[in-house]
């Protein structure tokens, strides 16, 4: 039987999706699962989206511009305008989601064997993309006491090395809920002018930043316009994480004639997603309000419900709709385990993704879990409720 | 300026799609361009699946099961199993179009430096991912003469080294329309156990096979089902190029958890493209009975006026919609330009692949152009007669 490859064997699995065996099996159990381990929202898509697909007319569904539809960049970039970001559409590629503009910034640039310096924790998948082109990821290290703020400046530097090609962060940030300052953007900014880096920011939660904050783009950084590549995509912003639709946005033209031959070669992103990715630009200002308004509620009750319980340290998120959570048990990969195939609470409980997956070292997760607050508040009080007694009676708690 | 990467700079430039900006000026010139480079057929989707779209109901675009809906996994079993193809919907992975099942299928069994033996020409993609994936393609000629029959299997044979993972191919072929007989696949299948090697086999065409002739699938040879990975696609089969649906089959469990990996890494295939997948199953036969008779006449039709043409040489395809077809130019890549740039006819011109791309080494490829008779009969004819005219002014042709 012939073997499978190295990058085959050293592949992560998933950790929002490694445990799905163990509650698809406390489903059939008969318990209700309160699914916290996964973005995503269940926030209705907008209406006028979803109506685009109906009146969907075309007679073929064809294969689109290898870079999307020129009226749906060109929409795309108006509404980067209007959130301060001046590009044109030709400085943007369509994209199978933001996984794909992370792949597609991943191989335009970067050799296998060149470095990436990520804070962690960060979001897994990024692993993956690593694995996949054979770049080597440079953690450093955020701290939970420090709300995961970003490390200070001189540790990024200190890890920069002869292979270092790029830093890469999350803006607001999955897992942590962080967002970064303007100021911390532009100290990474100019570390990566010094030394001629590039830098990914992965700004799918834009339009999620709380408490009058407000979001600063790397595409603002002034002289840097040939280092910085945006990764961008609609899941989160319209809520239709499953039309797989994202964006590659950079002004350094060699990168994106680049990336294009890139795109080419898979053809076109999916035709029916970019329908309503196009339309979701004309989503009214009240839908953002209320999901805004929905998340803070929700934010707050959980935070305050998750720092209540005894030996649980969370911090308040200013952006995003997740939170890196440290709880007082031996092993977050078994007690989320264990939630699933041992627990249960008037019938109930919780699916979170195990800390570990979201650093490079597993060990710096192992207290931590990642919390999605994307369930509505009834939901979330009962899943809370459930976290809280399945702290209590876990055999591995250390309090 | 910080530099792209070294497969950045190796990627290759799609041959379908890298005369886009000629047409482009072509079409703003005011000439109709018909465009025979491109397997984009103009043949509707099926009915049953654009009301499939215009019915959706749910209110929230979400991501699916990484593997693609369990609806649709096993409906699409039961499709392979009314082809004669016998797997269970845990053999397979939905993926975002056969582009991606390829990735799935390097990524999954070959590492940098592996060797892919591939009969050429070959679809130009392949090229695209091998190079992604740091793989070595080594080339087998199939020829103009023997219609891009299998070439024979000493060659396959001699070809093989310490290096050799897989051998791929495409059947009915795209680019020649060859359609391998069981015969020639049972010989593959052969060397391939003699070898423990790995058979890729692209079967998107599967449907399109002409003049009474069967497809055999690599599916069906037994004692290689650990060796064997299917990639499909709905694009072609069901007139739905753009919706990015394909398919990673395999009963060998062990690559199969591993591309599933690889899927999650980047969540889930296109929801609303698998709501066209699993309602086109229902298409009625009616549908592809229709389409067979359209593209034998076509076919007929251009093959016959291709080899009226002087010095144009173009086989009888058996089955898919392309012919490699041999023209009396100094270089394709040079005259499909020109027809773009400097010609035209009735105000008319043609979009044509140049022949370079399909081949590993270019040089091969000089005098073909890959032709997709994918327009309907009165274009082709207005087509075929620029084509003709074209060939008699062109200031390179060779005859």
């Amino acid at each position: 039987m012939p073997q499978i490859s190295d990058r085959g064997k050293s592949m992560p699995a998933s950790p929002i999706r490694k445990l799905v065996p163990y509650s698809e099996q406390a489903k059939r159990d008969g318990k209700k699962v309160y699914h916290l381990n996964i973005g995503q929202p269940d926030i209705p898509t907008p209406e006028v989206a979803l109506e685009a697909i109906r009146n969907f007319d075309e007679k073929v569904i064809a294969y689109s511009h290898s870079a999307g539809n020129e009226s749906y960049r060109k929409k795309l970039a108006g509404y980067y305008k209007s959130v301060g970001i001046d590009v044109d559409y030709t400085d943007l590629l369509i994209t199978t989601g933001g996984s794909e503009a992370l792949t597609f910034a991943f191989n335009s640039v970067m050799n296998p064997g060149d470095e990436l310096i990520i804070p962690q924790p960060f979001y897994a998948n990024y692993n993956a993309f690593a694995n996949i082109v054979g770049v080597k990821i440079k953690p450093i290290n955020a701290t939970i006491k420090d709300g995961f703020a970003l490390p200070p400046i001189e540790e990024f530097e200190k890890a920069i090395t002869p292979k270092t090609k790029a830093i890469l962060i999350c803006n607001p940030n999955n897992p942590t809920g962080y967002l970064y300052s303007q100021e911390e953007i532009e100290q990474l900014g100019e570390l990566a002018k010094k030394h001629d880096l590039y830098i990914f920011s992965d700004e799918v939660y834009r339009e999620f930043c709380y408490d009058g904050h407000d979001h600063f783009s790397v595409m603002n950084l002034k002289g840097l316009e040939d280092n910085t590549i945006l990764v961008d995509s609609v899941s989160k912003r319209y809520s239709a994480c499953g039309v797989r639709i994202g964006a590659f946005v950079t002004k350094n033209k060699e990168v994106l004639a680049t990336a294009l031959k890139f795109a080419q070669s898979r053809l076109s992103p999916p035709s029916l997603g970019q329908v309503i990715g196009e339309a979701s630009i004309d989503t009214p200002k009240e839908y953002f309000e209320e999901v805004y308004n929905e998340y803070i509620e929700r934010r707050n009750y959980m935070v305050e419900a998750l720092n209540k319980m005894e030996g649980v340290t969370c911090p308040m998120p200013k952006g995003a709709f997740y939170t890196i959570t440290e709880l007082p048990v031996d092993d977050t990969d078994k007690f989320c385990q264990w939630m699933l195939s041992d627990f249960s609470h008037k019938n109930q409980t919780v699916m979170m993704a195990p800390g570990s997956g979201f650093y490079e070292d597993a060990e710096l997760g192992k207290q931590h879990v990642r919390i999605a607050y994307v369930l509505n508040k009834e939901d979330l009080t009962n899943a809370m409720e459930a976290l809280e007694e399945g702290l209590k009676q876990y055999p591995g708690r250390t309090i």
